[in-house]
């Protein structure tokens, strides 16, 4: 008998006892369940964090790249250096100027999006065990990327300013009275993913200062900086503690995902270290991509590209904020974002967003529950809402079927009570929105 | 005192006691110091692997490219999937069909570069202190991914048909025996890098046999199997055990490096987990690199580009072993491959190829030290010598300075005699090589 299921099981997977401890890390998220059913067009995904790039001008695009393979197509076709090309590196530091950032493109390592940098600062500083301290909730991909590196994540608190300083202290002092060290402070200061909150200037003094007087360091992840929909753009918290932030930025959301071009600013020697990772991991990142992009840079009025971009994301941020207030049932809270791609919606106690999520696409709209955003359980009652990619009139069709849905799930709750224990959820732990309906 | 030298190191570096151990393995290559000495343009690189792409047919690839632009702009900007463009998974299934394999795209997962897919393969399979085997000598970019994993390599003999089964059979019982776990067998069977030389017909089913036997995974790595200069491709190691053999392929060296293009053909349940693996690493390899090789697949005639590629490599060749025949001194042996990139040259008794090397850059010429491509320290007394990159005239150049560099050397030690205590190097160890002069 035992026999007969071990052979079953070695059927399925003869591999199942010969992987690495890291694997057991290694699961699918959420979200990417997720992507499946909502590529489905009958479905409205409220659920993905695709940029809206119709706006590009693929003329621009196409001739600037006819260009390159025309007039260095040998260069951009051939293996380039483990760092990234120079003339790109020099380009990024003129993007990062925007955010009061004074570095130099050799501190500067191209990756395979940002999500690449991660997975090398990860590689380059945890060992099994050691503890990342993250925002509660974070984005689900850096928090894969740290399991997968059997990294511990113990979150902190934010509100509608980011970050809470005194949370933030409070889980260094407890991790290093457990005896445990903490490898680094993850963080995504603006328009954050998945809270949609961004941290005050004073909140950034402060996480800064602590940080160093804790000596952790600081994993500034910034990939929506340059999208807020008013003002100018929030100064990095690397622009004011070069020697103790790493700062990650990406082409993915101010130009286009599909080449994989994103960026670590170091400081010295946590660069050489990341050269280092990247040439082990993929000997260099994609040549043609980072010309393609520099082509893009060189060509194009980038920063009016973005202008647009914002202009657009604010139309949709516009039309899910309408739409929520407008539609949604009383006791739903969410926060109004100054820019980025997500909303963060807090459901009435006891509506679980995980158990309903499939009467949810039954409902043809999609969204990703706020449990993919912990590494500890926490979110059951919240979600985020994504208004990066579709039309706002799909938006708020999107917006009335999640109506609809909790309208049904609350009616079920009044009439048949509870069905699930509710979730303990202390003073606002999953909840950094303000606006309350 | 003691403080002074801490505040200096401090400076150097003050995250040096925050690194994650494996770390400790990652440290810069000795081709990595000689891509910068060799990339003068006085210096004759017998160095460097880059494939020599001055063939490829700009027209062709920036028309495919730029019609990929103009018409599905949109898709090969956005992400894709962590898999792989489908269209480009089922070509992949096309190339790979050239060496006997017979396989389903949802089997294919591509990766950026082949580097990428020893990554993600050492990341689901190596738990630090695993035992990898890998050929003496093996490719410098895979030990050091197996470093950075905190894997040991062991290594077993090659001969001037590959893999000596006998050898790999001994390395695997003394492993077994010592109570360390193998994970998996790193083999290049064809045109191997560094040595030059091919896996015969029954040397593969031998390894195969054995691998199954001793439950040992094989990790067939393949980036120049359609690179041979005479006959049919070899029949792959993993056409004749799929259950038991991940296949990794590349466009690197058939097309070009700069897209970063590369695949891990896996059993089943090994795939997903890669699939899992490459998310977390970078989301989704680059979507644009994807379909730009998928656009260059379908409007080009990418078997006659590489029978093209076969026969200028061939000419490198003949040049590298007719200069090698007329130019070197005597004690010197090397191997003619059958195709691929390089010849493995060992040199008299006594001559340290890395002590020689600096001296070799001076009278401009670079090469590879056979050291490079141990994880034990063998290969002091030889070379890889690349014929990819020059041309036929620059390759005799080289060589013949090449040449004069080792006449010097052996002059010095019949006037000076050894100075140093010469290698014990058991019966052909690091001598892949037949041809000796």
């Amino acid at each position: 008998m035992t026999s007969d299921v071990q052979r079953t099981h070695a059927r399925l997977d003869s591999f199942v006892d010969r992987y690495a401890a890291r694997t057991a890390g290694m699961t699918a998220s959420e979200i990417r369940a997720l992507f499946s059913v909502a590529s489905r067009p009958e479905v409205v995904s409220l659920a993905g964090g695709m940029p809206n790039i119709s706006g590009l001008p693929l003329d621009v695009v196409g001739s600037a790249i006819g260009d390159l393979v025309a007039e260095q197509g040998t260069v951009a076709m051939q293996y380039g250096s483990g760092q990234g090309v120079p003339a790109l590196r020099e380009q990024i530091t003129d993007v990062m100027r925007l955010e009061g950032i004074d570095a130099h493109a050799d501190d500067v390592v191209v990756t395979v999006g940002s999500q690449q940098a991660v997975d090398l600062v990860t590689r380059v500083f945890c060992d099994p065990g050691d503890v990342v301290i993250c925002e509660a909730p974070s984005y689900v991909g850096a928090l894969g990327v740290f399991r997968a590196y059997q990294a511990e994540v113990v979150h902190a608190e934010m509100d509608a300013d980011g970050l809470v300083p005194e949370a933030l202290q409070q889980a260094i002092t407890a991790v290093k009275a457990a005896g445990r060290t903490i490898k680094f402070l993850y963080t995504i200061p603006n328009f954050h993913n998945p809270a949609g909150v961004t941290m005050s200037a004073e909140r950034r003094r402060q996480v800064l200062e602590i940080c160093q007087r804790e000596g952790v360091l600081v994993l500034e992840d910034n990939p929506y900086g340059l999208l807020g929909f008013s003002g100018e753009p929030m100064r990095a918290l690397r622009a004011d503690d070069p020697d103790n932030v790493i700062y990650l930025g990406s082409f993915s959301k101010t130009f286009a995902p599909g080449f994989r071009v994103g960026w670590a600013l170091a400081p010295h020697p946590v660069r050489e270290k990341l050269v280092l990772a990247q040439e082990s991991s993929t000997l260099c990142p994609p040549q043609f991509s980072q010309m393609a992009v520099s082509a893009y840079l060189a060509a194009h009025d980038w920063q009016g590209q973005i202008k647009q971009f914002r202009e657009m994301y604010r139309e949709r941020r516009d039309a899910m904020i309408d739409a929520l207030e407008d539609l949604l049932p009383a006791g739903c809270s969410w926060n109004v974002p100054e820019g980025g791609f997500y909303v963060w919606l807090t459901l009435p106690p006891g509506v679980d967003a995980k158990a309903m999520l499939p009467r949810a696409v039954t409902a043809r709209v999609a969204y990703v529950p706020g449990t993919a955003f912990y590494a500890d359980g926490f979110g059951s009652s919240a979600m985020r809402l994504s208004f990066c990619y579709p039309t706002p009139e799909r938006i708020r069709e999107g917006v009335r079927r999640l109506a609809g849905v909790l309208e049904t799930e609350m009616e079920l709750r009044r009439t048949f009570g509870a069905q699930a224990p509710e979730r303990g959820l202390p003073g606002g732990y999953d909840r950094p929105g303000t606006h309350v309906r």
